[in-house]
């Protein structure tokens, strides 16, 4: 495929290597600064651009990849009917892009930063588009990236997002939480890695409700009373309390392992 | 060295296994019930026993491996002086061992459940004990399983354990509710299985503050507020909104990265 980006932050920078290195031709990169825009477009060997009107209009596909806010303005200075455009958001729906007569959705759900290199062969791809042609376009185009393609609709891949929210930003802020614990004695944060690690691997293979363990799913009121002893932080107290509560409600209605963290 | 294993749950047979593994003699394996023990004494070729004032008294080690609750129950009942006698606790300090001459900690920062095997090689043991001396025969113990030893004294391994409770069990605990979520959509959990993982490895790279990524983040507010409208339950919507402003708190003290969840 002849591809044109739109944008030129993480999304952009992985995706668009992404589908280079698949094979497909990058046409221009466009961003509001050039100099982004021209850094993304070396990479991709393609044109950069900081304008919009002057995007050159033989892209077999148009990819959105700015940030949610972004995405209405930049559609409403596409002043030509694009062969297809998709965007690659999590949240914004596909009638976002109505106005154009063959759209889409290109959605990797992931966590991408410029620091990391994540391979694309294992990201789901939730796709969506206003016709089964289109659709269809679309997962090829995903295929040739990753072996995982979800069929989403707008409701479902909100609700993605939303997970991911839960599964990826609140999971992360947890570790800061934690780092945060550590360092107030001294303790590097290197002594969590190998947990943070199986406690990930460990939902591969087994369901969440079966990995849980720890004091408040075995309902250890004493190591409990302790822990909250033991933070000094109201806010701390607080989280803790909550996710302790919402543990034992959700463990009461599962049966026991007994197992524990060590 | 020769090891008398106090206990049957998790640790018992994970700890049990590694040392035996590593070419350890494991003598007895105590349980309340003997067939647990017999269980694993069976693979550990070792003796079992469900009465503690029948342990044989010569082994160089008494590796206690019961419940946090269960330990001062089980130290009360060994009525001899052992050579070396330790419990593998996070939260129990290290004087619930002092009416013995030689004891000491040994604890495996880890979460282990019996359906899942993992390698101790990775798995960081925290090491006190109330001599230099009986701290060095626990250090090459440890050493015989993991490459992965830290000296802490018992404030610092409790510390340890609520900061694992945090990365490990409420971690744990937002895949349960992200699963929640899928499920409400019929979406499968696989989807989220990918980030999971990343989300865990990034920080194995990059300090967690550095991996943080999402709308809280951001301060997207349109995509929070989206996201609140979607929560049907109050319970999750009182959580989002408190790790949201938990997040908003601490990237406000962090130069943005600009990077998002996609």
């Amino acid at each position: 495929m002849v591809i044109t980006i739109i944008g030129s932050g993480n999304i952009a920078h992985h995706l668009g290597l992404g589908l280079f290195k698949a094979g497909h031709r990058i046409l221009q990169v466009y961003s509001r600064n050039l100099n982004p825009a021209k850094e993304l477009a070396k990479k991709l060997k393609a044109r950069a651009t900081d304008n919009l009107y002057t995007l050159q209009t033989t892209a077999d596909l148009y990819l959105i990849c700015v940030s949610d806010k972004a995405i209405e303005e930049v559609a409403l200075q596409i002043d030509f009917e694009p062969e297809l455009i998709a965007h690659t958001s999590g949240s914004i729906s596909l009638s976002a892009l109505s106005r154009f007569k063959n759209h889409g959705v290109f959605y990797p759900l992931q966590t991408f930063s410029k620091a990391r290199e994540v391979p694309l062969s294992n990201v789901p791809f939730c796709i969506e588009a206003n016709t089964p042609e289109n659709k269809t376009r679309l997962n090829i185009l995903a295929g040739t990236l990753s072996e995982k393609i979800y069929g989403l609709d707008s409701e479902q891949r909100k609700q993605c997002h939303l997970a991911a929210v839960f599964a990826n930003n609140f999971v992360n802020h947890l570790y800061v939480l934690a780092q945060q614990l550590l360092e107030e004695k001294n303790i590097p944060f290197d002594i969590l890695k190998p947990l943070i690690l199986e406690t990930a691997q460990k939902v591969q293979q087994l369901a969440p409700g079966e990995a849980q363990t720890g004091p408040a799913f075995r309902n250890d009121i004493q190591v409990i009373e302790a822990h909250i002893e033991q933070l000094k932080s109201d806010k701390l107290e607080k989280l803790y309390r909550f996710v302790t509560a919402s543990i034992t409600e959700v463990s009461k209605s599962k049966p026991s392992e007994g197992s524990r963290i060590k």
